[in-house]
């Protein structure tokens, strides 16, 4: 911990030693954010490991010790077991305590953690728009979340000093933050993550479905284009198979509407609707224009 | 052009000088492939820059005087004007003239051109299976075939001596050359190049129609996979359009290939079925694995 920095918390408990969860550690670590880093793993094995890469300042394989005493804990685990997390550790949640979560979805986790929080105890929800296709406590850095984003989503009422803490927390790991509903996230998300990756897991499929000597080739020549897919596809089956469960409605609304477009371009196509090809792949180029000048291409 | 080499043609004659045309006129003078290289581009604009650009040592505006003489001419304009183009240069071409073209679909290009080869002339359409998302002539380099296919698809009964000479030239210019039958290249290009590309410009479509407020979001927070999208939807509209257009076929039946498979997938998300879900994602998994180990990732 840099000596001149004041921890924001004394004890952050995270729990989930994944990507997210370790790189979480060692950005905090390496910013003086927490007088403390404890871990907690599900896994012996992530227990092991974690204590073999040195990040946290004590491993603590047992939910209910970990939380205890810490004035924030972070959940970093899939989003479909958000619920059962919360239920065991918020009776032993202390006074005051900030309980804040980065699962990829957020009405879900709002629905399933929110409820069982405790009086006293703050509930901030959020978001670090930032991942790599690996997982596990070794594919985390500490650079991760910089210069990303971190979207926020408290619910109304929720103490301002302890959303200004998580805040702080997530500017301290170089993130950008913003604030936002949970249904507009889920919305927003659904497209520019959950739909983008779904349709990237599918063409896999269609792919991997092909007769042999087809298949052998669209690997082989994969560079034109199919390549970047899987690039996206390579992702962590359980924590997307709860992503989908847990952003269901918004995802299947998005779906429903690019199917809808998908089959209005394969109509222009069958009927040789130049014109009507052409808007939409110029409209395609917009929207790349439109990412270059706002410097997130 | 380097002293050593011999060169394989004495007058190589591109007709389009884009992103592929003015490659392929860096990479020949580059590497020694032609005694001279003749430039011809229906844009004046094109013409002038051409001239100023010096990758050519000749520019010919005009069709039939640009490929009088010359002992190859190879077709870089998009594959929806490949018969017109064909059609007007045909009575012109020397006796043992080898025609060729770079066009990314080719059941098309042998139905478009084949008819109009007169006797004498070989004509061996190839299809380099490289390319940025640029277009013109200064968009091109020498280096962009280098590590890349080339697929050579020459009719059946096609001379043996024409067929090796582009190869040749395409293996001069860095690239791996392979021999394929039209249909099945048009069939594995449906799906590693022409089916995610028509992906890409649907959900670029699909998000420009959001309500503003999302539509905003949505580009501020592209990073999180829709980015990844983008890039392959900045590509060229006409360019693309005549290729969806010219493999109707294969490109149809792929999507509706992937249609299904993401219905499937939608159902399962909707009715919960969890183990569906992650056995696809694991599927893309897989696929990225396999790419890897071949390498081609
Ligand atoms: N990866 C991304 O791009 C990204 C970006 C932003 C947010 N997120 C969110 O961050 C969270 C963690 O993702 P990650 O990428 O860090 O995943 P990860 O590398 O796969 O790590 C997941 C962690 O959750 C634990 N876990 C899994 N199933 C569990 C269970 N049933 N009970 C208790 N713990 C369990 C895992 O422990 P074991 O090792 O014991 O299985 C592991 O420590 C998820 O909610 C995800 O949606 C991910
Ligand atoms: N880009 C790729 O990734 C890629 C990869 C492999 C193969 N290809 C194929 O290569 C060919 C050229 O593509 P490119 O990427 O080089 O495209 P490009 O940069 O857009 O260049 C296209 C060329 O074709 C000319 N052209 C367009 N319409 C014409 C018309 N109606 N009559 C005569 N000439 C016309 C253009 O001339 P003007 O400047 O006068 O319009 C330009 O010189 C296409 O068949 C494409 O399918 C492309």
């Amino acid at each position: 911990m840099p000596e001149t920095a004041t921890p924001l918390f004394q004890r952050l408990t995270l729990i989930g030693l994944g990507l997210i969860g370790s790189s979480v550690a060692r950005a905090a670590r390496e910013n003086g954010l927490a007088a403390e880093i404890v871990a907690c793993d599900a896994s012996e094995s992530v227990c092991a490991r974690v204590t073999e890469l040195g990040f946290a300042d004590r491993v603590e394989p047992d939910l209910i010790r970990a939380v205890t005493g810490a004035d924030c804990v972070m959940l970093c685990v899939p989003v479909g077991v958000m619920a059962d997390t919360a239920a065991t550790i918020a009776p032993h949640l202390a006074p005051g305590c900030i309980l804040t979560d980065v699962g990829s979805t957020k009405l879900s986790v709002v629905r399933d953690v929110g409820p069982v929080v405790p009086d006293g105890v703050h509930f901030v929800p959020a978001h670090p728009l930032a991942g790599t296709e690996f997982s596990g406590p070794d594919a985390g850095f500490a650079e991760l979340f910089q210069g990303r984003y971190c979207l926020v989503v408290p619910p109304a009422g929720t103490n301002a000093d302890a959303v200004a803490k998580i805040v702080a927390l997530w500017q301290g790991m170089g993130a950008m933050v913003e604030e936002m509903e949970p249904a507009h996230h889920d919305r927003v998300l659904a497209v520019t993550s959950h739909l983008p990756h779904l349709i990237a897991f599918t063409i896999c499929g269609t792919a991997d479905d092909l007769a042999d000597e087809t298949k052998d080739e669209v690997l082989r020549f994969a560079a034109s284009g199919f390549r970047d897919f899987t690039r996206i596809a390579a992702s962590d089956p359980v924590m997307w198979r709860d992503i989908f469960l847990n952003n269901r409605e918004a995802l299947l609304e998005m779906l429903a509407r690019f199917t809808e477009d998908a089959q209005a371009m394969a109509k222009a196509i069958r009927w040789g609707d130049a014109g009507y090809i052409e808007d939409k792949v110029l409209r395609g180029r917009k929207i790349r224009r439109s990412l270059i000048e706002i410097k997130q291409a």
